[in-house]
């Protein structure tokens, strides 16, 4: 055991960290880090102790000075400011100067001598001097002269006192025998849209306005005006690569498929090319690249669709055997789930000794649309690929482009949830979408946002996936689906839909299945998205209360409060300086009427119990005065389902009239 | 980063462990530790996973195959059977071959094609036999002869689940690929009286039976077969060396003394010698060896008081002032608490130069001890010498003397007891003295028992020390002293009285203070131990329904019960096999009669709703039979304030008559 005897100062239990440091926390550009510590010495003696930070590069820390808070908790802030990685960690040490302060102001009141003391004191300066700039060295000079030569108690203590000393003492203090807390923290920061985006999930070839047209690239502009108006700033489009034929799946996942099947995007890679190409009924490489430039002006990021497996027809196949299994008859090993078989799938075989050579080559497909300006990619399936390989590849590529944002598509066991968004995923997708009653979602969301958990793990809540149509979508109509969106919306500040069959509440399941009639992964559908009953304008003002107020912004922020009736869940978020208020109350229950009282904490947002304050709904645009913490709501199906109230505190002026901020 | 991309396997979350493994969990001789983790790879493979345990000296680890519990959280247990240090740790991979008798299983039933999966089978086994010793070689050669000429499809897939063949491809599997934990963790292992001690301190000096004449160790001898009729299985001794004579303390911690005054033990050193010295009015190194001889004849041990600190008289002070502190005016630094002075300590200067010399010196002290016979320390004041010391320290004596204790005397801040705890004291004091509603001992039996502080901190419960009368024993008459006792004897598996003040409930304090008054530590003292209304008696039932039940003998197990009165504390502790239950019930009003309903989860201790069951207060030997959850207490003062209760189920039995267990 290697020992530094004279290190007194213990650092321990530093927060925010993952797994003893194995895994990196997340912020945004501009967030801060608020980092907290068990800090103690043996005896009565002083401690200090700083935070450091700094980017990897940097060959300084900057130090950030820490305050006690209660038994032994430290803390201290700091905020990052670019995207990219930083470092954080601890030290301290025992302050003896202050110790000593502390000390003589105790004998001082108790009317000890004192004389030793300053003696005691001064050495501690005339130390510090001999570390201290040459201007300072004098300064601390003259302080010992002027401890020496005073000769009245109550000045002498002043000048120890003096806050000029104190600093400098700080600043040249002995840090020969400083602990540090032996590991280095890291933090990954993204740019804003990791944590509030607005997705909308289409296939392209679905977007022509002739029916029975394959939809392209071209189709996909002429549409993008409609999604922005809906407030949507991501669009995210499954496949857009050439699909094979062999073993291609027809309508409703038929196992055979006729000629004019188009088959499922997800089954990647023909004689047309692979990962790196497109599908030649979408368009060429130009026309992706004149979509992509188009989305700016919307403000809309194009997100891809990142499927690591191969269609049988993939180039791949005949290029690499090596990277594929293939079974003792000499065929190829299809992705299956027994009794399940996807044949026209092949998973990458991950335990081939060319491994490396298969890393990055997939790395090399990420790279190649980074470079023609995608920055956001939906990652299918992720919990079927290694570990490792996910860590390396994320960490790979945002060291050269912290800018890009990854979401995990992996709808498994929790803990491999989790797991993935601690090794680098961005965004995740959740259990959101099969939450139901008002006790699941307090617990899956206090799950999410009252552990350690919201350090690694960003939800994107999904109502609906082209996998998925749950069953209360198939049964709740039009009010179900306004319900999911506006849960999806306000709970967490990421969520995303698949349309257009969200907006049109489209909700016909294969029998007993939660999954599409028909479904858009196995044909070109066509609608009709303006008809009656479509939620466009809906939706589109949802996503106008997220973008205007900042409180919708983060998801951390959500704090349940008590509704008298199982069916109304109400959930307030605030910014952190309370100047955006937000309270949301939904009807669960998609038939019924249903109204109860529920109770605000007011006095957290600042209002007396005996104010008056406004509810404003942003969703219906009624205003309403209420007093005290206890509140009536009323809903009647077929009308909204939810109210959206920002709080108004009223301001209390000493004119005639108030008026609410 | 370092990355074999073919380990596919995480392990995380390993329990327990703390603070990442920095430091060891403790258990005693015969204890299990049940090591669980969350163990998952990708996909859909299952996975094998062995808890791995040794000594620290042994070449190879002993494997224990972990079993899923649920959601991903594997478990497995492994107990430790000597005293010194255990390590343990986990390795798991895929298991390829289990993951395809599963598969194949799925299509077996779903009547699906399985040849060429027996072909990979054969594959498999092929692999493992290349790894086998000559015989099993020939067996799973034979297996594989079986597959491949077996034409039914049946009794092929019998063959598959042979049990031995999965015997054998488990010992026989690739572990090419398997991931480790990464750490090794460390258990410290005791023996029992490490979590089962009973603790009598006295001061020897005041054990003479003749009044007004200073104690020695053969009045020491002279009171074992008392203390051992209590019950007592540790007599602590504060410290036995010379006192100082400068600076000596009088009668009250008076700071003047007269010829007569005796010091307190704590100023420990004169020109007859220091730390390693022994008092001469107490006797001499041989009488204390013999009193140490003499304790074994009642299971007794002998336990020294540990007090780093010197008198201004130590030898030490001539022979090395470098472990001092010399303030400017040549004068040495005694310890102080500013304005707090204790002029006839010293403390030790750790952060001299020379901390290394000082350190070996120190330990020394208690090696000297220990080859002495000493095998237990009460070590006063630790959180005032630095935390690395005492893990040098403890660590270097328990290497070499793996049966030696040390109970920690640190009544400080909560996170300091428990660091001290953490870097290796086999017990500790605790805030047990000052609880005394009912919510404080459950909120403070729970930080104890049901977090992880269980796995290092083991409480010591002391109701009294020479340093502390609490107000609740200087107003509660005898009846507080027997509900401390009792609360003290049941709630912690170890504790300890301060005597002969508490078995003769001595309650006069200093006026305003928590302290006695004409305390032991500042005189000689002397005292009619049979006088009426002692305690002794009492103490003896109470130790006597410890020894004879093993569910008291630890602390962890304890479960708190509903009572409906306020001042009623209920409590249950049992055996892990359920075979022995003791439930207590304590009045905690020292005034008042006492009554109420309390409420016992019998159906836990496996008694039906409708089965009586006998309570056998083994306090006052009264029985009663009692039925279902809820039950009826009633407590007078002056009668026994508690009910130590063995809970006796009923036999069914197929004769005439029932009979109690």
């Amino acid at each position: 055991m290697k020992i530094d005897g004279k290190k007194r100062v213990v650092i321990e239990n530093l927060q925010p960290e993952i797994d003893g440091g194995r895994f990196p926390i997340k912020r945004i550009v501009g967030e801060k880090v608020v980092v907290t510590a068990d800090i103690f010495a043996d005896g009565h003696d002083t401690v200090w102790t700083n935070v450091l930070c700094k980017r990897p590069g940097d060959n300084k820390w900057k130090e950030v000075p820490m305050k006690l808070r209660e038994n032994d908790r430290w803390e201290a802030v700091f905020v990052v400011e670019e995207t990219g990685t930083y470092l954080y960690t601890i030290e301290g040490g025992v302050d003896h100067f202050t110790t000593w302060r502390r000390d003589l102001r105790k004998k001082f009141d108790a009317n000890q001598d004192i004389r030793v003391d300053i003696l005691v004191g001064i050495q501690y300066i005339t130390d510090s001097s001999q570390r201290a700039s040459a201007d300072d060295k004098k300064t601390l000079l003259a302080y010992i002269d002027m401890l020496k030569t005073e000769k009245n108690r109550q000045k002498t203590v002043s000048i120890a006192f003096s806050e000029e000393l104190g600093n400098l003492m700080n600043e040249y203090r002995d840090r020969k025998f400083a602990s540090n807390y032996g590991k280095e923290l890291s933090v990954i920061v993204d740019r804003k849209k990791a944590i509030f985006s607005t997705w909308y999930e289409r296939f392209p070839r679905s977007c022509s306005p002739e029916p029975g047209k394959h939809g392209t690239f071209k189709d996909c502009e002429a549409i993008l005006p409609e999604i922005a108006k809906m407030g949507f700033d991501v669009f995210y489009l499954p496949p857009i690569h050439p699909i094979g034929r062999t073993n291609r799946k027809g309508k409703n996942n038929s196992p055979v498929s006729g000629q004019n099947d188009v088959g499922s995007p997800w089954a990647i890679g023909s004689q047309e090319g692979g990962h790196k190409s497109i599908h030649p009924h979408l368009g060429t490489l130009e026309d992706f690249e004149r979509l992509i430039n188009k989305t700016r002006d919307y403000d809309i990021e194009i997100a891809l669709d990142l499927a690591f497996q191969c269609s049988p027809d993939h180039p791949y196949v005949a290029e690499h055997p090596e990277w594929f299994k293939w079974r003792p008859d000499g065929s190829v090993q299809y992705a299956e789930n027994p009794p399940k078989k996807y044949e026209d799938a092949l998973p990458f075989n991950f335990e081939t000794e060319q491994w490396r050579q298969l890393w990055e080559e997939l790395k090399s497909v990420v790279v190649f649309w980074v470079e023609r300006g995608v920055r956001i990619f939906r990652v299918d399936n992720p919990h079927t690929k290694p570990f490792s390989f996910w860590e390396w590849l994320i960490n790979e590529v945002k060291s050269k482009y912290p800018d890009v944002l990854f979401l995990s598509e992996a709808f498994t066991r929790p803990k491999v949830m989790y797991y993935l968004a601690k090794l680098g995923f961005t965004q995740s997708y959740t259990y959101f979408t099969w939450r139901n009653t008002k006790r699941e979602f307090i617990e899956y969301i206090t799950e999410l946002v009252q552990t350690n958990v919201r350090e690694y793990f960003r939800p994107n809540f999904w109502p609906n996936t082209p996998d998925i149509l749950p069953e209360h979508l198939q049964y709740g109509g039009r009010p179900a689906f306004m319900i999911r969106l506006i849960l999806a919306a306000t709970l967490s500040s990421s969520y995303g839909i698949f349309g257009p069959d969200f907006e049109l509440c489209v909700s016909e399941a294969l029998p007993g299945k939660e999954e599409y009639l028909n479904s858009e992964k196995y044909e070109v559908k066509h609608c009709d998205w303006d008809r009656p009953g479509n939620l466009k304008d809906f939706i589109a003002r949802v996503n106008r209360v997220r973008k205007e107020n900042p409180a919708l912004q983060t998801t951390g922020n959500v704090q349940f409060y008590e509704a008298d009736n199982g069916y109304l869940v109400v959930y307030g978020k605030t910014t952190e300086d309370f100047s955006n208020i937000l309270l949301v109350v939904v009807n669960l229950d998609p038939y019924h009427s249903q109204s109860g009282w529920i109770r605000i904490p007011i006095n957290k947002f600042g209002i007396d119990a005996d104010q008056p304050y406004l509810v404003h709904d942003l969703l219906s645009d009624g205003k309403y005065i209420w007093h005290g913490e206890n509140n009536y709501v009323e809903f009647k199906p077929h009308n909204l389902p939810a109210h959206i109230f920002k709080v108004r505190k009223k301001l209390k002026r000493e004119t005639d009239f108030d008026y609410f901020l």
